[in-house]
């Protein structure tokens, strides 16, 4: 199994020391909520958001969403193979089922996740009833997630690492289709627009590496490395 | 060259026959425009669409936004191999000029499309001033748009046909990197939700494949397809 981990996903609800600024309020009212029901959005709280700590690194649920649209979509999770995390900047963790059919639309997305952070849980409406298609557990560190995962291996991808393909990768792990199959293998990917981890990866990860030498839209990131563990486990098209 | 043409996309603005309807009307009066200057989108416009020839095939400028931005993100695309062609449901050819930055919002991609298609050009500010981002003209169909492009090779993706990867069916026809730098290589894929090609797919292409055993996102068919055609380029890190 492919476990991919989203971290420190720019995905929030508006923080309380900026809920009356006229940006947030504004865009509330537009959407007929509270304030702090919204989820940040540097498209609409771009100048409230600057009093924030950090700002830059915040507010982008459109990266998480697009991800998110092209991890659920892929050939590796239709088959069963992957199973995704999102952590987010505050420390929570949402597991997304691999049956879960995303909104394609933003601002519906942006819905979903604000009543999942509100109320904690989504239930729906997939083959076995009860399956919650999106799952909040608070305080969840990196570390914390990556204990609840036990993977086998782990890696992480960055800026201005070695470039190599994914599958160059498990091929320098001597890792071939019958040990994917059995083994649990744990991906970091940061969700964040601008700037550095927090978290420490190379103490978490055996290996971290770059697929390109130059920035990448996420979506970009994730379908590459998703293509390569299909391939890696000959489940699309064999070369 | 990889020419990448999405055919009989569901992107058109609101059609005359179907102004007056209610939802119509509500959604352009919510966005401040006339209801024939909004684009067809069947996430508002949907009771409405039910009157419309066709309509199953329509009003999802969602699918063309999220594979656009897939496109213009990749690898093939970011090292200058990639040319992208929108052909529309009503025979416009919408050309995207591969430094174009589309908006990720979707709401904003239709306000774009929708003046590109009532004004004819979107100038915009790239590195080259007087840079069209997205260049418009009118009846075009795909026979004419390939004339155009005068690719050596037409590939088709559709659905249920013999499944193989890209690659592959580059290397069938003995097409190795060299060539590849050399040629001009055009892929159709279809760019609308349900139903089958208008167009003759086997009269356009010397082959017609599957990359897949199911109906699959148009976003993760071109992902698949931009990934194969940079690896065979040696582009993302040789295997």
């Amino acid at each position: 199994m492919f476990h991919l981990i989203f971290a420190e996903s720019a995905l929030e609800l508006v923080p309380d020391e900026i809920r009356g600024h006229p940006a947030v309020r504004n865009q509330a009212q537009r959407s007929g909520k509270r304030p702090t029901e919204d989820i940040l959005d540097g498209t609409f709280h771009h100048s409230a958001m600057k009093r924030l700590d950090n700002w830059e690194q915040r507010g982008r649920p459109d990266i998480i969403h697009m991800s998110l649209l092209v991890s659920q979509g892929s050939i590796l999770n239709r088959e069963g193979h992957l199973r995704t995390y999102i952590h987010t900047i505050n420390n929570e963790l949402i597991e997304v089922d691999p049956k879960t059919r995303l909104p394609r639309n933003l601002e519906r997305f942006k819905g979903l996740i604000s009543k999942l952070l509100l109320e904690g849980e989504l239930k729906g409406r997939t083959e076995e009833a009860g399956t919650e298609l999106l799952k909040l557990t608070k305080l969840m560190t990196i570390e914390k997630i990556l204990e609840k995962i036990a993977p086998d291996k782990v890696y992480a991808l960055d800026d201005r690492q070695t470039i190599m393909t994914f599958k160059k990768v498990l091929r320098s792990d001597g890792l071939g289709p019958k040990d994917l199959e059995k083994m649990n293998i744990a991906l970091i990917v940061g969700a964040f627009p601008h700037g550095e981890f927090k978290i420490n990866l190379s103490k978490l990860a055996s290996k971290v590496f770059s697929i390109y030498g130059d920035t990448l839209e996420l979506w970009t990131v994730v379908s590459n490395i998703l293509i390569d563990a299909e391939r890696a486990l000959g489940l699309s098209g064999s070369d």
